[in-house]
């Protein structure tokens, strides 16, 4: 158990009239008590009193018994799990973590027709959003392996790779640093397969005159990292040229708009300005970042409509992009940690 | 979109009395859609009525526009997506996909409150329960492809190597088959580590005496495989062999009981017998098998628990095993598939 971080959430519960909450994603469970498990498709619930008290309902499978002072409650592959937490839920109000499945929500709610379900996750969000000593230490040994092997990625490039064997480069070398594993699958896009977003890496060869983005993070110690590179390959056009430095110094902008005092939504504004200055406003379609810590997308947002405001230890990412259907792609990603009375850029 | 596949859908929705369900699952949408979209932590979701009517709810950076004949409706990361969608739901009972998380499904409870959430995903488990002839295809290929991975990891193993080099072994020869990759994260358990019945892979290194359970499965065309194989390296003892026959002798006599009109949790006893019967009851804590498809876990459970009974078209994993914490693990699944008069095993 946590101490420290279960009093902050418990206080974030009291400040929102939450008398209970059900704390279920792997990474907020973890956070309050050092137990990492993944459920699946089973059932992993902390439930998490105003005063502090909890108790931890986990499928014996998950074998978390003696491992923790947190109060457990197991259940089999024959029991109802449901039923198993059920009784033990206070009436009213019940704050719901936000990626429960909702088959647990509703058949709960059909237990227990005196509980209203309400988003639960707020406690734990407002929490995690603010990284301690120890957890910026941690995201900073992340992008610093993650810089290394996107770097490394970068020279391995040559004339007819294809996308999933650089992607797979990625995920070894990153095990070869001592990483478990990539902290989500690597994008690697040749020429106009940049310009999809969120394309899927295949055989696609790598020709003379592309452009290719490599978006890619790691896992250490649970903690993610995530950068995006654009690299030109070869001879490029000029509007290749222009578009990659409109992107770097929308990056830039947005980077320079991040200390504490200002909303998410403001670095969003200074990063598309950018973009749409030069004519390009229409081609960069998504927000401009993301939290992130032990997950790899976490609260908040940094988008045009984000309230969040920036504080010291919030760390985020600023991701740019422009994407020319049929063309290519430009984003250009680093992670930012806000300090005192700025920002360290953690991916350099 | 799959005219057949949204009939049964709909019939089923019928006879549960559903007007109105929300199909929010990747493999659920696909299955009625043919359309493939992981949306991560944003929005996706079908609605169908119950007299066919359908309209999908996307971001537009899932870039769907035009690949399907269903009425899209696009949302940005700046529009409130719950609010996109909830106009157009019907008053009275709404059923939601069993994997939705839930605060879409309560943003939806207060945003209309007219609104009962149900369980809604048995439609679509009852329609998928029964694979057609082009799924049975295609699972076929997947297991063969499967089994011929498993067999030259095994082949590939020596004193010394690591679980971790195994895993990643396996992954590299799914890919040069042409799998898009893993349908899990291969298990490669050597020694004790076998006793964890979800170890996690890691750079354990092989010992002459140590039992290897490897638990794998790829991706072909969506469709997943999964079989586990126990292999004995080096000099092994008596215990070692005796407890290796008999789960081997539990998984046949759960697949000896595979036919149609049998319960699955007959199925479950069967194989469960066997091991009692050897007295390593208390040493097999799992369900006997699960439902396979476009899911690697999907309904229904083989449990000792599972009322469903088996009908021609359904694939699900008959996987017995024996833990002996400390020392070492043995499990032997299969895929079965059920035919008219018994069954078809896929992973031979």
């Amino acid at each position: 158990m946590n101490t420290l971080r279960i009093q902050k959430v418990t206080d974030n519960m009291r400040a929102l009239g939450l008398e209970q909450i059900l704390v279920t994603g792997t990474a907020n469970v973890y956070y309050l008590t050092g137990l990492w498990c993944e459920p699946f498709e089973r059932m992993l619930a902390l439930h998490v009193k105003a005063d502090g008290e909890m108790k931890l309902y986990a499928n014996k499978l998950f074998a978390l018994k003696g491992l923790s002072d947190v109060p457990l409650v197991e259940y089999d592959d024959t029991d109802d799990c449901i039923a198993v937490l059920a009784g033990d839920m206070l009436p009213g109000q019940l704050g719901i973590d936000k990626t429960w499945p909702s088959h647990f929500t509703i058949r709960l709610m059909q237990a227990r027709p005196d509980i209203t379900p309400v988003l639960g996750s707020r406690p734990l969000d407002e929490a995690r959003l603010i990284k301690d000593e120890e957890e910026l230490a941690l995201m900073r040994v992340s992008s610093r392996m993650n810089v290394q092997v996107c770097d490394r990625i970068g020279k391995a490039l040559y004339e007819g790779c294809t996308e999933k064997e650089i992607q797979a480069l990625y995920n070894q070398i990153a095990q070869e640093l001592g990483s478990p594993g990539p902290s989500f699958t690597p994008l690697i896009c040749f020429g106009k397969n940049g310009a999809e977003p969120h394309h899927d890496s295949d055989g696609t060869k790598l020709k003379r005159g592309d452009t290719v983005i490599t978006d890619v993070g790691l896992i250490w110690k649970h903690y993610c990292s995530d950068m995006t590179r654009t690299r030109q390959f070869g001879e490029v056009s000029d509007e290749q040229k222009r578009v990659h430095d409109i992107v770097s110094a929308a990056n830039r902008a947005g980077i320079a708009a991040c200390r504490p005092g200002v909303k998410l939504k403001d670095i969003d504004r200074a990063a598309r300005k950018v973009i749409e200055d030069a004519g390009y406003g229409p081609y960069f379609n998504h927000r401009t970042g993301h939290g992130i810590g032990l997950d790899v997308h976490e609260f908040p947002d940094c988008s045009a409509v984000s309230e969040t405001v920036a504080r010291p230890g919030m760390i985020f990412s600023v991701e740019p992009g422009i994407y020319l259907p049929g063309k290519f792609g430009v984003r250009v990603e680093d992670l930012v940690a806000i300090t005192e009375d700025g920002c360290e850029v953690l991916t350099r």
